[in-house]
C-alpha cells in the first residue's frame, strides 16, 4: 500500500513539468479555493493529496473525496509556490475542442497568441470569467494554462470557462469569425482606439479579443487576419500596458457595452 | 580603487533589502527600460553598474553616466529576477510629500492600502501612468514600491508619477478630499457598481481611487472614510478580480469619463 501511495505521489510530482502534464493529460490544482472549484465540476478531481494539518483544516471541503495524507515535504514537492498550502488535487485536463466551444454561441471570447507569462495567463482567465467571457483560447506558442502559477493566478476561474488549447492563431480567428464573433486585435500600432470603437457601437455584438505576447505584441499576420485592430489609449507616459491590465480594460469595455447597449 | 569599487558594490547589494533601501534612501532599477527612464529624470541616477556585455549593448544609453563594470556574478547579486539584465542603476528615492503632490492639483490618484504583492504594486503604477494618473499613494502597511519586483513591474512608470509613501490611509483620504478629489473605495461589498456610477456622471471630476489588500480588501474604517464605495461588477462566476486588474478597470473608467464627459 505504501509503495502504491509513493508511486501515485511520484506520478503527481511529474505533473509539475509541462511534459508530464501533456503526457498524463492531467494537472495539479493547489489550495482550498482551486480544489473547491475543481470538486464542483464533476469528473475533474481524480485524486487529492493533503497534509494532516490541511486535511483537518479543510475537512468539510474534502469530505467524501479520495484523499491521500502526505508529509509537508511531499506537499512542498507538489507545490510551485513559496508557501505550499498542503492541499493539492490531481485534475483531468479541461480542454474542449474549438468547434465545441464555438457551438455554444459564445458572446465574449479571449484569444491569447504567444502569451508567455503564466501569471498573466491565469490573471486573464480570472478577469475573463469576471467580465462574463465564455471561452479563452490559448493559441500558438502560448504558455501552458495548466502551469502551477497560471492555475494559482486563475483563482478557480480555470474551471468556469471553456478552455481551448493547441490551435493556431489563424485557425482560431477564422473559426471565431465564422461563428459570428467580431475579431479585434489589440496592438499599440492601431490608429483606432478603444474609446472611439466603443463610442461608435463597435463592441455591441459578440466579440473575440486577440491579445499578443508581453514583449513583442501580436505578429503582423495575426493583426491583418483580424476584422479590426484597436489600441488601448495611453494618456500618460507609459510605453504600454501590462498584458493582463490591457485585457482587463478591453474585456470590461465589452462587458459594459453589452450590459448597456447604446441607443440605436 | 578596486576596494572602493567593491565597497560601492556591497552598498548597492544592501539595496536588495527593504531595510537597506530605507536606511540609504536609495533603490535599484534594473534593465535598459528602467535605466533609461531613470536617466531621463535629472538627479535620480547616483551610479550605474553594468556587465561588459551590457555596457557594450547599451553604450548609447549609458554614455556620459558614471558606470562601473561588474562581473555577471555581481550583476546577478544585484538582481531580483531569474534572468539578470546586467544593467543596474542606483537611484535616489523619488517620494514627494503628500502636500506637495496635492498642491499640483491632481485629477486622478490611486491610493493603495495594505497592498502586499510587489508585482501588483508595480503593475498598478504602470497602469496608473497609462491611464493618466498624477500620483500613487502607498499607505499603511503597503509593499515597498522600491522593491525590485515592483520596480520591474512598473516598467519605468515609477519615474513618471508623483509617488507618496509613509502616510496613513486616514490622512491620505482627508488630504485628498480637502484637495477637491472625490474619494472612491473599491469593495466587493458595495451596493453601487462601477457602471452605475459612470452612468450617473460620478467619475467626471477629480477622483482618488482607494484599493485594498489582495486577500482581505479594504478595512471597514477606510471604506467608511471614503465619500463613495463602489464594486467592479462580476458578470461570470469569479469570486473577485485580481487587484491590479480591478485597478485597471477603475482607472480606465475614470480616464474615459474625463476624456468624453457626459453631456450635462
Amino acid at each position: 500500500m505504501l509503495s502504491d501511495s509513493n508511486a501515485r505521489l511520484a506520478a503527481a510530482r511529474g505533473l509539475t513539468s509541462p511534459r508530464g502534464r501533456r503526457e498524463a493529460g492531467r494537472f495539479l490544482a493547489e489550495g482550498a479555493q482551486a480544489v473547491r472549484e475543481a470538486l464542483a465540476r464533476p469528473g475533474t478531481v481524480l485524486e487529492l493529496f493533503a497534509t494532516a494539518a490541511a486535511a483537518r483544516q479543510h475537512a468539510e471541503l474534502i469530505e467524501g473525496a479520495p484523499v491521500s495524507v502526505i508529509s509537508d515535504r511531499a506537499a512542498a514537492a507538489l507545490s510551485e509556490t513559496v508557501h505550499p498550502q498542503g492541499l493539492v488535487a490531481v485534475c483531468a485536463r479541461l480542454d474542449v475542442g474549438l468547434a465545441d466551444a464555438l457551438a455554444r454561441r459564445p458572446r465574449l471570447v479571449a484569444i491569447l497568441v504567444e502569451a508567455n507569462d503564466p501569471g498573466n495567463a491565469g490573471t486573464i482567465l480570472r478577469t475573463a470569467d469576471a467580465a462574463g467571457a465564455d471561452a479563452v483560447l490559448f493559441t500558438g506558442d502560448s504558455v501552458d494554462p495548466y502551469n502551477g502559477k497560471a492555475v494559482r493566478a486563475a483563482a478557480g476561474s480555470l474551471f468556469h470557462l471553456d478552455l481551448v488549447t493547441g490551435v493556431s492563431p489563424a485557425a482560431a480567428l477564422v473559426a471565431c469569425r465564422d461563428a459570428g464573433l467580431r475579431t479585434i486585435a489589440t496592438t499599440g500600432a492601431a490608429s483606432l482606439d478603444l474609446d472611439e470603437l466603443t463610442d461608435r457601437g463597435g463592441l455591441a455584438g459578440p466579440t473575440a479579443w486577440v491579445f499578443g505576447n508581453e514583449a513583442r505584441g501580436l505578429p503582423a499576420d495575426v493583426v491583418a487576419a483580424a476584422e479590426l485592430a484597436v489600441r488601448v489609449p495611453l494618456h500618460g507616459r507609459a510605453e504600454s500596458l501590462n498584458l493582463a491590465a490591457a485585457a482587463a480594460v478591453c474585456l470590461y469595455a465589452s462587458a459594459r457595452a453589452n450590459r448597456f447597449p447604446a441607443p440605436s
